[in-house]
């Protein structure tokens, strides 16, 4: 046995019980005639002592002589300690040591085994196995681990029915890239990895399961944005026999369980926007909505003056910076750089301070005089002392930039804070988004999400007017869920496959197995994801999802700790049928 | 809203309730002035009633045309059924429909949805969404999501955290052949799909995460044998600081408490016999317990005489069928057929009545005397009306033929009981196992299991005798879980990997990261990893795995549903370096 109890574990009522420890040496410090050693597992930290009247020599020489990060064993007795530590809760106590036996010795690790480590990035990422045993990213794993044993029981009580959908599947052209895993028992044929499990949890609905759910891997193989990662892990779930409002009222449901069990806050009815909606108020999609700011749409009260930037754009629109007066002119010239910078590419800002006294200095005094800009001031909700900051040209994009503006200024006014929680559903999701590049519609959820009831006639005159029954959950600012019902009938996928350019022969070899599935007794279906990397570090208050992955993939998709990817032998290629062409 | 209850919920107190109900038509019965249709869910079977007294003619007329598997919902009220049917719970009541919707229709399906359909397998695989709709492969899914909730549930009360590990890893030549994942942004490289979690487990304890578990996929490209798949699912776990004896305990207990919870079964404190023991008395190491017929060896009592056939022997074994005695000897000479067959490989079969009388009767009677038999009886156990089966040679294939053979006669005796449980532990299993077509030794666990304390030395002089620190958990004679205290420190790593014929380079290629790790303070560890497929199956009282699995490959790795695997075009081969060679 190699111990009794946890470095976590001893309390006060353990004075006087002889016990055994395990763990690693976390700290030494040496006093001469006393040594100590902070004891460290999982659970805590435990306080051995050693010292010169009540330890033999050869013992406290051995102490002595322990490196940080050995692994050791001690059998000893917990006494009162005299200088009690109320920053940990053992620290009323300590191991008086009567045995110790280094069980694995260390070599000096890379970076310090602390919750503020001297480590970079990459050292850590290098050594995962060492970062892990630091709090914080030991902590976001266990958070992890929490948060999915808390979905499970919520959707498990819902009676949803959790079901492994196959890894090895087929690829299809359609969306992302795949992962593809050539076979070798079926020559020159491939498996794709599931950038999702959309196709099987259908046919699941299909095959009366009624209620989905899964936590699990999904793969894409795309150039890697900061903070993603080619595989990822999803809370897919699907439900038969339910119209959006049953969907959204059930997922509601868990998202305000996890807020209430993980995060001890109550919640109430989350606000529904309409996608139209989120982007006139928010220039966004997932509006984070801890804050106002929303957007006031100046086209009626600042055009047709002599200012033609305003005149020649398609929307003026600005936002009200609370306290934004307070800005220094250098400030302000600040804020004009960065929206100019290439990421969000504005050509220019113009501000209107709203003094405390009523009136107003703006950048176009020369255009605007004090009643106009009251206008501008009642538009964009600014009361005295805040700063009004205007953008204009064309519609989206300029929303798009006064999005990032306003995000940029929430972050610096502290507005984004990690602990406050203000979920929205955004609805009403076009169908089709036009790829400009290409000039080909695709989908903008997928290509089984249904449109809108009487909408499909609309697919042919007007493509993108057409609305979809597709959701978001966005929280924080993050789309930490997204779906839709889907389509369940043949004849309205074929018609959806056409208008994103299959032809027929492409769609049924790539979808006929679902098309045929429809065909015997689909019911009305729809469901939603969650990216579960991403819901765990918001309700873990972080951004980056790194930390709450074990054994994170770097930019490149390398896992730098296991050196992965890497060759193979010409023998295992030959087995596959394949040859490597660089 | 599709429906205010599901089909399998209504009982007598629903009478005069207004419902709504949707589901698939199981079953239509028309009596010309009655019709009824039985609705089906995942939750059970309403029946609906029509009839010209108290529906419209329009709608009876509708209710008639209503076609198998066709999707409904329908409005109506709650009454009290004339003739009840007490097999369902829904039994006591119908619902008058007084609004009926088609909700999608159906062509008729290629195979019946009941419990025993007509479908064979290849047509239940093609069409596994029907398949499912069916209530024992249904009823098979939900079963399995109940017994990964327990899992996770005990284990989790344990203080295990579940961890993901990636899916995307390090191709090894070690063990099983990998699928690989060409990587797109790494030229030349490939990822492999883990074969199990074990590095990344061991990892995580070198992290200090204590006690790990996770219920993960793992894939391996063999030659598949029936009832094996290229995907399986795994639970895995792995604990730091702990013995043999502590895992045997926690993992004793998680399928103490499955049994429990799943199946009502109390069960004892698991027996444990080392491999030695299980190979001499079952001639298995994975020995189906729920009945005796442990083996006899016969070598003392039967050599020495002038039966050459058994004085050639290296080993003469026998064991005792109860009741064997009535066999006829037709039925006799069929089992001496059964183990003459190429699979089992016997080259004869002595056997030996026992007679009620107190007297036998053998096919060596010009050998052996009355006296001898005696012996043989009393060696194997054998008692008046049963039949003692005698096989011989070479030690490890007779036990292996005589094990096949007593397995036999279990199955025809009836004495595999599907609802009965009898687990036990295997220990102390050798730590390597002889290629006899390479002539070399290989990991009978795998690379990383510890030999028995002060073994070590052994594997110069006589490898094959080195016992290992390797358990398996056996439950009716099917290994469902297995596991080691591994080696967690560098030296005793590097000789593992000598001793397997690897070179230092190819295993610092390999395997560095590890050994790596194991220089800073990698804790005692050890684990165990079960087959979930093949314990959902075993609990559920049923043979084969695939219908506890939702979307399982045939037997040359395709899901013929969706036809995969299948080609990929050529520019994605491009994009992936790759080219075929047919």
């Amino acid at each position: 046995m190699y111990r009794s109890h946890t470095c976590g574990e001893l309390r006060d009522s353990h004075i006087n019980t002889d016990v055994v420890l395990s763990g690693w040496v976390h700290k030494t410090r040496d006093k001469g005639f006393v040594v100590w050693v902070d004891l460290r597992d999982r659970y805590g930290i435990t306080q051995l002592v050693f010292d010169q009247d009540r330890t033999s020599a050869e013992l406290l020489e051995n102490a002595r002589n322990l490196g940080r990060e050995f692994v050791i064993q001690v059998k000893g007795s917990v006494i009162e300690r005299a200088s009690k530590n109320d920053k940990i809760p053992t620290g009323n106590i300590e191991v008086l040591v009567k045995e110790l036996t280094v069980l694995n010795t260390s070599k000096t690790p890379p970076f310090t085994i602390e919750n503020d480590t001297d480590g970079g990035e990459d050292l850590r990422m290098k050594y995962r196995y060492l970062d892990i045993r630091r709090n914080p990213v030991k902590n976001n794993l266990i958070f992890r681990s929490k948060v999915t044993m808390e979905v499970r029981k919520y959707l498990s009580q819902q009676g949803f029915i959790e079901v492994e959908t196959p890894y090895l599947i087929k690829s299809t052209p359609e969306g992302a890239r795949d992962f593809v895993v050539p076979s070798r028992m079926n020559e020159g044929q491939f498996y794709a990895l599931p950038q999702s499990p959309q196709t099987f949890k259908q046919l699941l609905m299909v095959g009366g399961m009624d209620k989905y759910f899964q936590i699990v891997k999904c793969f894409r193989d795309e150039d890697l944005r900061a903070d993603r990662q080619p595989e990822f892990t999803q809370i897919d779930c699907e439900m038969a026999f339910v119209e959006q409002e049953d969907i959204l009222n059930v997922f509601e449901g868990l998202t305000r369980y996890l807020l209430k069990e993980i995060n001890g806050v109550e919640v109430d009815t989350f606000p529904r926007i309409t996608y139209d909606e989120a982007m006139e108020k928010y220039g966004n999609d997932k509006p984070d909505i801890r804050f106002g700011m929303e957007f006031g749409e100046l086209n009626e009260v600042a055009q047709h003056k002599d200012f033609n930037v305003f005149n020649n754009a398609e929307l003026v629109v600005g936002i009200a910076v609370p306290g934004g007066n307070a800005y220094t002119r250098k400030e302000i010239d600040q804020l004009i750089d960065w929206v100019k910078r290439p990421q969000v590419g504005a050509l220019g800002m113009v501000y209107c301070r709203c003094n405390e006294d009523g009136s107003y200095k703006s950048s176009v005094d020369k255009f605007y005089d004090q009643e106009d800009l009251a206008k501008w001031a009642k538009v964009t909700g600014a009361n005295p002392g805040d700063l009004i900051c205007v953008l204009s040209g064309e519609t989206h994009k300029t929303r798009t930039q006064l999005s990032a503006l306003r995000m940029e200024l929430a972050q610096q006014l502290g507005l984004r804070k990690s602990n406050e929680f203000a979920p929205l559903w955004v609805v009403d999701f076009p169908l089709l988004e036009l790829d400009e590049e290409t000039g080909h519609y695709h989908a903008m959820h997928h290509p089984f999400t249904s449109p809108k009831p009487g909408q499909l006639e609309l697919l042919d005159s007007d493509p993108a007017a057409v609305r979809a029954n597709a959701y978001d959950l966005v929280l924080n600012g993050n789309e930490i869920g997204g779906g839709s019902i889907r389509i369940h009938d043949k004849e309205t996928q074929s018609i959806m496959f056409k208008h994103l350019g299959f032809t027929p022969e492409e769609a049924k070899a790539q979808f006929g197995f679902l098309m045929d599935a429809f065909q015997y007794g689909a019911p009305p279906h729809g469901g939603i994801a969650f990216g579960l990397d991403r819901l765990v570090a918001i309700l873990g208050g972080q951004e980056t999802i790194r930390d709450f992955i074990a054994f994170p993939k770097n930019n490149s998709g390398r896992d730098v700790m296991i050196d992965a990817p890497a060759p193979i032998d010409n023998a295992q290629l030959e087995e596959l049928h394949l040859k490597l062409y660089l």
